[in-house]
Parts: C-alpha cells; structure tokens; sequence
C-alpha cells in the first residue's frame, strides 16, 4: 500500500466519521496499491478500516503476487464472496460502499447484514484522489509532455489526402512511437461542421479550405492520462472563425489565470463563460469548462457553474471553452492545469495562437 | 418498445411478485426500446410496471429523438435525477434493480424513501434475454457467418512474418472490410507457449515451427456479438500436441452433442470435463466451459459445474473446452450454438479437424 494516501484516507474517514470503508473501483485500488487488478463482473475489494485490519479481496483467477502490504483474502468462482466479507467487516457499524459499485454485492451485503449502515464513501476517495501527490505531478506533467509531441506531429502532418479516421489511425500509431499505453479516450478528430458537435465521432470526412480542425487528444503514460484540444484552420480562416478562435482563446487564458488555491470550479467556469458571453457566443458553449483528470481521464471535480467546491493545491483538471456554431464549425481550445501553492503551472505547451496551415 | 420482449418481462415479474422493475443498463434499455443511449456516468432508466405507467428517464445530454413507445422523462446535469424517479414509482412496493447499477444511484434512491424494498431485478431481464427470439436468432446466425469468413481470411494468411500483434491488427482491417462493428471483445492471439494462458494478451511474439496457434476472436454486427476459437499449428505439431487437440475436438464435439432442452448447463460443462479428465488432461482445463452470448459477449447464463439451470430453445452459448500445458502450449476449440426444439444449432461452420499451415 501506498502509506501516504492510505494515511490521507484514514484521516479523512475520522473527520468523516466513517469508521470502515470497501474500495472497489480498480483505479482506486491502483491508486491505495500501485497494482492493477481488472476483476470484470467479479467482486474485488479492499478494506480499510479505522479499527479493524485492512484486508483484500481476490478472486483466485487473477493470481496476484505481488506483496500488496495487506493482507490478500483470496476466494473462488464457487464462493459466495460477498458472504466472505462477514468474517472481517464490523457488522454494528457503518461501512462506505464505492460509487460504482455493482447493486448486486450491495444488495447481498445488506441481505446479509454486514454492516449497520451503507453510505456512499467515494465522496472521501475521490477528495483525496483529486489532490495530486509529486509524484502523481510528475506522471502527469510526463503525460502531457507526450501529448504535446503527439499533437505537435499529428498537426505537422495535415493533408488534404487524409480524413478525419486516417489521422485517428496516424496517432495510433504515434501514441505507440512515444511509448505510451495508448489513448486515454476516443479521439475526436473534427473537420468543419463536424466540429459543431462537441462530441463528433471521428469519420471519414475529408478536408475543405476554410474548415476548422479540432484535435482532442490524449495518451495514457505509467497509468496516468493526457488530455488537451487545439483547433487550426485549413489553408484559410474566414473572418468569422478567426474572431470565433480569439474568443475561445481568451476565455481560454482568463479561466487559466484565476486557477489559484481558494477559488471555487464554478469561478474558473464562470471565467470563461462570462466573456464568450460578452462576445455575443454564450449560448453557442455547451459544455462545462473543464474535468478533473489523473488515473482516470475523468476525476470527481467538475469544472461547472453548479460545482463550488474550493480548489487546493495538487488537484489538476482540464479548461477546455469552446464555442459551436451549428452546421459551420467549432473552436475548442483545452490545457491541463495544476493548482499551486499560489496560482497553477499550465501542463501542455503546444502553441494556441491561431494557426493556418496546408 | 419492442413488445413480445416486454411482455414476456411483465409475465415474469407478475410470477416472481415483483410488481416494478428499473432497467439501467444499456444493452437491456437497447434489448427493449431497439435503442443504443450510453449515459456514461449519467443515470439512464427505464421503468416498467405491472400497475403504473412505463416510463424512461433519460438526460437531456442524450438527445434520443426515435419514438421509444415509452414517454421519455428528461432531466438536466443540475437537476436530481434520482429524486425524479420518485414522481413515477410506487413508494409502498419493492422494486427490482439492475445488478450492475452504480451503488450511487441505489443509495440514494433508497436515502428517498422511492420504494419498499429493493431487489436484484436482473435474474428477470437475463432469463429472458437467454431466450433469443427469431429475429435475435437470425442476427446472431449472421454475426458468427461473418466470424467464420474472418477467421478463415486470417488463418489464409498467417505466416512467420507477422506477430500477434500484426494478426490482430490485420483482424480488425477483415472486420471492416466485413462490414461489422468491429471486436466483440479483446482478440486473442497466441502463439506457443503464450496459449498456456488462456487469457493471454497478445504482444510481439513471432512463430516458430511447432508453435499452436490459438486465434479467438468475435464481431458485432448489427448489435449482436460473435465469439469462436480455433487452434492451428505452424509447420508441424507433435504427438504431444496431436493427442491434446484431439482431445479437446473431442470433448468439445461431446459437450455439443448434450445440447437440447432440459439438459442443465452443468451437464454441458460435465460431458466436456469428463472426458479431458479421461485422457488425463483434467487439470489443465481450467476454466468454465463456455458463456451465454447476444448482445452482450458475455450473458448471464456459464456453462459452468455450478450451474444447474436448465436448457430452453433460443439460447446461445459457447461450448469452448481447453487444454493448457504449461510452458509448452495450449489448444482451445469453441463454437457457438442455438438450443432448438430437439437439439442445437451449431452456429459456426469453420472446419475443427486438426490443421497444420505455412
């Protein structure tokens, strides 16, 4: 186990008067062990408990032998594994059960009384997951490296012989070049009005002068995940796109610069929204701001207008404006950033001034 | 709504007593309505009752414009979803719950007060999604077809100048040439000594002459999956390797031989075991001897010791016994078959009788 971050949950849990706690995500037990583990439908969980001994729970099929630093429970396909859990969880008490955690081994604990209480514990992982610790910062300053040099030779290759799907291929196999594991998400490859949907599902469309091309990427490194956008413009830009691009430009930089200890998400967000608006384009952003982002490329901590949690140092998440202007193109413009000690170190350095290229 | 399906729901549910019933996951909500909506970490419901009105619940991120025969009740990111349901849903009786719905969800419903009581609902929806109808049926003839010319292109073209890795890649340009939607899961690809493991990943092996070479792959066409497995051998095969072979084939031409209605899924397991264990290869087979298929690769229903469930015209499952010799090799031999009225279909026609290529 990973002491610091087992230390940090325990901490939490007193604060939180949550006395037993049941991991389950396994990207949440990556982040307590350092070990991955993919049970599929299969129960696997790890145990902490303010008073009891931590234990986890294995399915025997996924031989792990690695020394975890707490004791491995092991079980079979022929076991009821949820009835296992008995002889260790402290059944007169409350236990904190994963978010997305499957009803089914919810609904069989509870059948079978296990513990008092159940309440959602991920609020308290996540919490801690979303402050990032140095070495955490380095994997993901890394990562966004990468994603810089993928994105720097996905762009310098632009041809109107290849369509959106030949470029999605292309950093396929860039991503493996740089040694990455591979992409963080579908990357969304958009020409032109398929840009307009914040969501296009990269086809076979071909280039246009004129058109907008937006580039959202990301890589995975070492288990931690990449994620930027850059748009540039084929061979021209009309005047439109180019007052379009610097607006999502600078609600892009005025977002960034309020990214400091003490600032609320909803104020990043508000940032950035609040001048798209006074260029006239508010109702043409869609989306919220930003995500936050580590091992997993979407993290509790919504850079949105509902979310007024406070930012702290270490946590890092995307801001990510964008303006779509239905059936003619889309502008969207996204960094990593990290919150500092007294303000945030932005994680990719590809250039965002408007570009033209081909 | 597609409505034998939903009827032959509600039939169940009336003679289970479970009077309500929320359908979360998406192949269900497919399986129903004949619509793909994949909510990601958003809730997406539908809600079917014996008593009250069905209904869907669905984010107005998800602009569903079909006409799902179900009133659609949208919500948005800021609104409480949950909380929502309770509009719908009879208070004063148990519901049933998805077995694979995040815990967030259950947690809260039941912090509302939405229903009674909660149970697993997904034995009802699983036993009949086993029981293909014929459309069902024709879709997953179809997808294995189409498993059958892929895996016959590629073993057409397997030489020492490509890896595992190149054959994978090389796979998923035949599915599309196919006109499929791609893998249904993960190929596997093993060379050697690699097919030891039956959940190897494939990497950068090449072949040497003697190598087994255990390709198990499947498609998704139309929504359905496909999933077989067959072993070659690359330039020759020793007798070691012949008797294993052949000993598999057999055990896997006993196990179908027992398919029909009213045999019990264990049974299957057992005329495949039994014989393995008769040549003296027991334990080295180490898994169930196969899984229940559709929409989903892997359906509620192994064909496993611990099944004792019985056998009912229209359902699908795998029949793929293995033999893993470590350090040395590993043979797997798997088709897909369709209970009928007196006995199956085998879904697969690709030939099994011991090959050796290059």
């Amino acid at each position: 186990m990973i002491q610091n971050r087992v230390d940090s949950l325990l901490s939490t849990m007193k604060e939180n008067d949550i006395p037993q706690i049941l991991i389950t995500d396994p990207s949440s037990i990556f982040y307590f062990t350092g070990e991955w583990i993919h049970p599929g439908e299969r129960m696997l969980a790890l145990y902490i408990s303010l008073e009891k001994e931590n234990k986890i729970f294995i399915n025997e099929l996924f031989p792990v032998t690695a020394d975890l630093g707490v004791e491995k429970i092991w079980f079979k396909d022929t076991d009821d594994s949820v009835k296992l859990l008995s002889n260790y969880i402290d059944n007169n008490k409350t236990i904190g059960i994963d978010k997305n955690w499957p009803s089914k081994f919810l609904l069989k604990m509870m059948d079978y009384k296990i513990a008092s209480s159940y309440v959602n514990g991920s609020d308290l992982v996540d919490y801690i997951r979303q402050k990032k610790d140095n070495k955490e910062k380095d994997l993901m300053r890394n990562a966004s490296k990468l994603n810089d040099d993928a994105i720097s030779m996905l762009i310098n290759n632009i041809s109107n012989a290849k369509n959106e799907e030949d470029m999605a291929v292309e950093l396929t196999s860039i991503y493996k070049d740089l040694n990455t594991s591979g992409h963080s998400f579908d990357p969304i490859i958009a020409f032109g009005k398929n840009g307009a949907d914040p969501h296009h599902e990269t086809d076979n469309s071909t280039l246009k002068p004129g058109d907008s091309i937006i580039v959202d990427i990301g890589c995975i490194k070492d288990s931690y995940c990449s994620d930027m956008t850059r748009t540039v413009f084929y061979k021209e830009a009309s005047s439109k796109a180019k007052e379009v691009y610097n607006t999502v430009l600078e609600a892009n930089k005025k977002a960034i610069a309020k990214v400091k200890p003490g600032a609320k998400f909803s104020e990043i967000d508000l940032a950035a929204r609040d001048y798209i608006e006074s260029k006239g384009y508010g109702k043409y952003f869609t989306h919220r701001t930003g995500h936050s982002i580590g091992i997993d490329v979407h993290e509790t901590g919504d850079v949105s207008s509902v979310n007024h949690e406070t930012l702290e140092p270490g946590m890092i998440f995307s801001v990510e404006p964008g303006i779509y202007i239905p059936n003619e193109f889309g502008v969207r413009i996204e960094d990593l950033v990290l919150v500092t000690e007294d303000g945030c170190e932005v994680l990719n350095s590809y250039p965002k001034d408007l570009k033209i290229i081909g």
